[in-house]
């Protein structure tokens, strides 16, 4: 597909609860939707263990093809916390106590609770800053274009807003969708065609057999809002054909 | 962390629609239990475009890393389903029609309404086979250790009753919570001593604060159930001694 901001993001999901289908990821929706509105296109999603090498693995991967690399998970007080250690480890740079993030935790905790494992929330990679958290007084950790966040949904959200407008962002993604009411099949040809007369959009679609209808919502996107309304007008000539009806929206 | 299941799978999730925030995944978790009842850990997750680079490119490091690779999305009529193309493509092979494919669409659309849009879900990477598909015309499909997926949740979860016991899985992985209601901090350094104790288990961390009170979900896996109640005594006892409250489960 074409059709793709200029400026991409990775994520890397840390969390051995949502490869062992104990928790229902909920951050790659909610930080893809985010990262739109900054004008950066999620490009790509690896969830992976609690493990140091794979973690260093996605992140030199995504940090070096993409223009900013997330991380969710890892970043709290306990021993399976290991997200700060291995992103130092994929920079090649030591695990250092930020002393900024001591006095958030000393005022949050109070000096005389700090202990050992709470003072770990306060390790950043050699070189890197905070992100500011508005929720518990630990914060995420930024180092050059990795943003290390929250794995636990509020908190991360939380962190996101303080990060609104510092990525450099493109144009945003914008939408628009159709749903017809037709075997995606009977549909198909057409889509086809008019996808190769509209190479400068991507439409996608997506079936659906819900309350005994069948049908497709077609996704048209592109940063340029003018260019998408054309392929939806075409879309729907293209359900008229077909006798299908058709409605704006999903 | 230790206490994985020898046998391990890897899945590439094609979804510009979950990239683009549009659509909640609702795979992950359920392939990741199915997996485990099956006796095979899922390993890692890779969320790609549309793409067929990036198709390749996740399906090939993932179908050598792990036992098995599934795949889930890509596989329907229309413009924008790739997978059959790049899977082929990752193994070198060419497209063909399977003729038993070709025979369950006839039956299905009616031979006059077998459109080549609708023939296109009945092309496979050459040596491939079919996943059976209870709810609709098109199956899925299977090439060596990867399994082709469709990505509509309910027919996804369809094929994947047709492949229980084909896989060769280990032992499943066993696991039991408790609940302790204490910050998971004051609770660190305490889990750090029994991960010690106890290498042949997995303890993981899981904070919440919800509804007023602040704990963490602590859980103990292993495939080994003998292994597992110990080290639940052990947790419940540190948190005894914080004065924490506990509860079985989460």
């Amino acid at each position: 597909m074409v059709a793709r901001t200029s400026v991409s993001a990775g994520l890397v999901v840390i969390g051995d609860e949502i490869l062992s289908g104990r928790t229902q990821d909920a951050n790659v929706a909610y930080l893809a939707k985010w990262l739109n509105e900054e004008g950066v296109a999620l490009r790509e999603v690896r969830i992976v263990a609690d493990d140091r090498d794979a973690i260093i693995e996605a992140v030199n991967t995504l940090r070096e093809r993409c223009d900013y690399c997330f991380t969710t998970g890892g970043i709290g007080p306990t021993h399976d916390d290991i997200t700060v250690d291995a992103v130092a480890g994929a920079f090649g740079v030591e695990v250092v106590y930020d002393d900024e993030a001591l006095d958030m935790l000393a005022a949050y905790f109070g000096s005389d609770q700090l202990t050992e494992a709470r003072k770990r929330m306060a390790r950043v990679p050699e070189g890197g800053g905070l992100i500011e958290n508005p929720m518990s007084g630990a914060p995420g950790v930024r180092r050059e274009n990795v943003f290390m966040l929250a794995g636990i949904p509020g908190i991360m959200r939380g962190m996101l807003e303080g990060l609104r407008g510092e990525l450099a962002g493109a144009e945003p993604m914008r939408s628009q969708a159709v749903t017809v009411f037709a075997p995606e099949s009977s549909m198909a040809d057409a889509l086809t065609t008019i996808q190769d007369a509209h190479p400068d959009v991507a439409i996608g679609s997506y079936p659906f057999f819900s309350q005994g209808r069948v049908g497709a919502v077609l996704v048209v996107r592109s940063t340029e809002a003018a260019r998408i309304a054309p392929v939806i007008l075409a879309i729907k000539a293209a359900a008229e054909r077909l006798d299908a009806q058709w409605e704006d929206g999903e």
